[in-house]
Formats: C-alpha cells, structure tokens, sequence
C-alpha cells in the first residue's frame, strides 16, 4: 500500500502537525477519560471529540492505549518543563527539590481523574505499554534523583539511597489524586506544604526548609 | 419466607459460626482475585473455593462487594492485633510508630494483589460498599494518628497536622505494593527501613531513630 506509507511518511516527517494532533487527540481523551472512564471510551468518540475521521486518527496513533500513553507524556513533559525553570532559577536543592514537589502535586491536581486512570487501569495494558508507561515514570523519578544526588553531595540532604527516596518522593505525591476523599477538609496549598514538609525533613533537608519558613 | 428468615436469623445469632465462614470466604476470594482478578471472579468459583453452595454463601454476604469489604475488614484486624500488641510492649511513640509502619509493610507484602484491587477496583463499588471502605480506611488511619498525638505530647514529634501527617504515613506503606515493578532491586527489609527513615524524619523523629540505628 504505497498510499497508505506515503501517508505515514508525510506525517511523520511533518513533526509541527504530530504535535499538534497529538495535543489535539490528547485533550479529547483526557475530557472523556475523566467523564467516562478509560474503558467506557471508544476510540470513535476521541476521533469525534478530537474533530478527526477515525481513519485520521489512527495515523497518529496505532491505539487506544497509545492516547493513553500520549497523555502521560505529556504530563511529563509538562514537569520537565517546570522543573527545567525551576532548576534554572536556583542552584539551591532544597529550592528545587521543594518546587518539584509542588509542581508535581498542581500536575495531579490539574490532571487529577488522569492519575485515577492512571493507578486504575495500567493493569490492563499489553506489556508494551506498560513498559512505556514505567520508562516515563522512571524519568520523572529519575529527575528528583538528580536533585537528591546534587543536595546529597552539597551537604543539603542525608538521603541515603537516592533511587529509593526519588521514587517515596513521587509516590507520596500522589495522595493528592488518591486519597482526596480523606483529604477534603485540606485544599492544595496545606497538603502541598505536608507533603513537602514531611518529605525535606524526611532525607535531611528540614534546617533549609525550617530557616526558609522562619524567614517568610 | 419464614424458612429464609428463619435461617438468617439463626446465622445471625451463631456469631462464631459466621467468623468460620467469613474466614472460608476470605480465604478463598482472596486466591481468586489474586489469580484471576476481582472482576473475573464470579461468587459462584468462591462459593465452589469456600466449599459452599452459592445458597450458603449468600446467607453470609448480600453480593461480592461485601466479599471485598470483608477482605479489607480482615486486614484491618490483622493490623489492629499486630498494633496493639506493639503499643502494649512499649510505652515509646517512636517505637510505635516504627512498629506500625513494619507492620503495614508486612501485610501489604503478605496481601500484595490484594492492596492492588483496593486501587484498582475501588472505583467501581456501589456508594454505600466505598462508604465502608473508606470507614476501615479512616480507621486503620486513626491508629496511626492516635501515636503521633502522644508523640507530639511527649516531644517525640513535631508533626504539625497529626492527621494529616498520619494519612501521608498510610499512603507512603502503598508503595511497596503500588510501585513494586520500580523497587525490584529492593527487598521488604530495605524498603521498610527506607520508608521508616523518612517518616520518621519527616515528623521530626528522626533523632530518636538515628540513636537507636547507633546503638546496632
């Protein structure tokens, strides 16, 4: 099907135009995710909500789960984007660490139906996607290992296994999305400020956050 | 129907009968969801597992949700037992506080796909069966802010918001079963003690925990 591989080749060559679909594909996803639930979504209502013909659809995904993927990346391309600032910002890892933190828990309360999905329905994913679903993870925690290494070595944190204390960091972020309903008489800001609290005390950096506190 | 009547009523009053029976149902559902999955596991495979006829089995329970319930309710005794035998060997919150933390390491580790379907599959309960849920939830997360209550009172802790810090305590346990796929490298001891070290830090207790790990 020489039609058929001109196309493919045409859009994946165009990168401006993959982007912008995929941006496209993923808002209509994540509106119907959130309303309907992952599995009660079909990939002919994505393509109508996305404004695409099913057939355009699957030129810029091969399936349903590959929109899921699509959406996390995102996610994560989101907090590279943030934290990239923030690092750019201040050399200070305690500074750091703190933002990502609180980037990571305004992402799972803007995405916050997306993280359910997220911690509901990986199950079912083919072994691929699940394994390109725990490489974006593994980055996303890989980047708060990076801070931890740096504040370990700047004398700012005693953590000691970084890998293991990256991964505790993201994980407790999500009590946000996960634990909301035991959460409703907090708003963001205080459950920010706990979990940001108790984790730089956690490996260390509690004088920092303390002195920081102390000169608000 | 005065024969069924009849017959709950006397299931009912057999206390210690209905325990057996909870504990036959326990057992057997939680092999299946195990192996097969919550949703794929009809009452009928727990029925023939428990070795009772599905007529039995329902004098027991009203629908498979309160076989989850009933399956959360028994971790929760297990960890109650475990808790209070902890709190009555010692009078230190830092100590109790470790024990808790270990503990619900331990029967998450014991009760892995278990605490798997609990995020997975909460989502699709009926509103009164999450109610219960969420109350075993509330609970087990009581126990743990009724020990940093006395350690902020003995200056063990400074955890500014008990209840807060208690349901981040809770949640962090969840790693261990939730994130399993990225702690590969690590074994229960390892992160249990990681776990600990944070929390324990994190509220201000790490003095206390750093002494003790001197003292090896």
């Amino acid at each position: 099907m020489p039609a058929a591989v001109r196309q493919i080749e045409t859009v994946v060559k165009d990168r401006a135009l993959i982007e912008r679909r995929h941006v496209q594909i993923c808002d209509a996803a994540l509106h119907l995710f959130a309303r309907k639930g992952y599995h009660l979504t079909s990939v002919r209502e994505i393509a109508q909500a996305a404004h695409l013909s099913v057939g355009a659809l699957y030129t810029y995904i091969k399936s349903k789960e590959d929109i899921l993927l699509l959406v996390y990346r995102r996610i994560l391309n989101l907090f590279q984007v943030k934290m990239s600032e923030t690092i750019v910002e201040s050399g200070d890892p305690t500074a750091q660490l703190r933002a990502g933190i609180e980037a990571t828990l305004t992402l799972y309360d803007d995405y916050h139906d997306l993280i359910l999905v997220l911690y509901q329905e990986s199950h079912t994913l083919r072994k691929e996607a699940l394994q390109q679903l725990f490489g974006v993870d593994r980055q996303y925690v890989s980047m708060f290992q990076a801070i931890i290494e740096r504040g370990n070595r700047k004398g700012h944190f005693v953590a000691e296994d970084p890998n293991l204390a990256a991964i505790m960091i993201l994980f407790l972020c999500a009590v946000w999305p996960l634990k909301r309903w035991n959460l409703k008489k907090y708003d963001l800001a205080t459950v920010s400020d706990g979990v940001v609290g108790i984790l730089l005390n956690g490996i260390g950096g509690g004088h920092g956050l303390r002195n920081d506190r102390a000169a608000d």
